[in-house]
């Protein structure tokens, strides 16, 4: 198969309140969805249409001090400014998801409440509009230990398997595979991210030519359970 | 821009002392690589070329367990049967890089030597085939913490940058970004596997479209450093 990654161009700036799909359909129409296709969205429009922006009060470094400690439930490691923290949702990235890049001055954005209910309800309303059963990724941007730079990565996800299961399968000798859980929704983001880049307000994309299986996986399968990590 | 991405296909089984570059020609020939092409191989292929192939002596298990022993240069973790340990490389990864997936019966591959040298020999000898200049990416399949699943990630690079330094670039807003090192040869890696597969015999993607900047990145630019590193 072949993959082809569209850039969805024209979006404009997202505000609360604002209805996510409104927003996706005038881009997405050009493309034509189609099945097979997969969309990828970064959470910051997601998160401001949804309302999960604050206004700063007071000294911002402070008061990104004290949001960061709010939306974490865990530290994971803190050097100087640099807080790793765990989610409500489990998710371990800098700053407890807070951000302050896209944000409108003066303001900070949230994580989503709950990514995957977001993916799930973006995909029925495209599926209303365009016929047509679009997976959707929420995707963030996450750095990693022990590797220099950050990759986008899924945090909600609907209408595919995010993670995909090769136990049983054989590698091309015969031999059963020894790598039998691929992140292909981590995969999806990474790819996405390649055609919207940080700093050109391009906010998401469309995959087309994924032929991995469909199914009812969630942003929340991609978090390692406690008890199988052995980084924590 | 608009990203493509093409399984390289009819690829067969490679040897040691096999030159990895006639192999990958006959499979890049129908592309036509241009300008602007990316081309991602696993490094199975560049292993097993390169003689990086051991045959297994004595009982399996134990075997694998004194080579990753051998090919670790420090043990991360360590629990049961699995190994996260870091190569000399400066890679942490599960059993040092050692693995029995696609190797043929009886043997185990390990990582290449110098997995920038690799990538470099094979840009600088297809350039002499294609008169293009195509800047290559030697991928591997690695776990994270915290996360399930497995992404592939760069090992070699040469021809492009590896980590992009956005430092001093502004977001959508005018502001100055808080995430300036984007992690591309890893995503490009990972949007490669997207059409290669674990057990579909592809070890080798062409992406076409990816206008990120050239230069003289390397693989070991994605090895965080361990003063830099939270978490080692």
């Amino acid at each position: 198969m072949t993959l082809e990654i569209f850039p969805l161009l024209g979006i404009g700036l997202v505000k609360p309140g604002d209805e996510v799909t409104d927003i996706l359909e005038p881009a997405l129409q050009p493309l034509q969805p189609e099945a097979g296709d997969v969309l990828v969205v970064t959470h910051k429009i997601i998160s401001k249409a949804e309302g999960r922006v604050v206004t700063v009060e007071g000294d911002e470094e402070a008061f990104k001090r004290a949001l960061v400690e709010t939306e974490a439930v865990a530290i994971v490691r803190r050097r100087g400014n640099l807080v790793i923290a765990e989610t409500k949702h489990g998710f371990i990235c800098a700053n407890a998801g807070v951000d302050r890049s896209n944000a409108v001055g003066g303001t900070m954005i949230l994580l989503p409440e709950d990514p995957d209910r977001s993916a799930h309800r973006i995909r029925i309303r495209l599926q209303r509009s365009f016929g047509v059963d679009l997976p959707v990724i929420i995707s963030d941007t996450f750095g990693r230990p022990w590797r220099r730079g950050l990759t986008d990565i899924a945090i909600g996800v609907s209408g595919l398997e995010a993670v995909l299961d090769l136990k049983g399968s054989t590698d091309w000798m015969g031999r059963e595979l020894e790598v039998t859980e691929i992140a292909v929704a981590d995969e999806l983001a990474s790819a996405a991210d390649l055609v919207m880049g940080k700093s050109s307000g391009i906010p998401a994309a469309l995959v087309r030519g994924y032929d991995g299986p469909r199914g009812e996986g969630r942003g929340r399968d991609l978090v390692r359970s406690p008890d199988e990590d052995l980084f924590r």
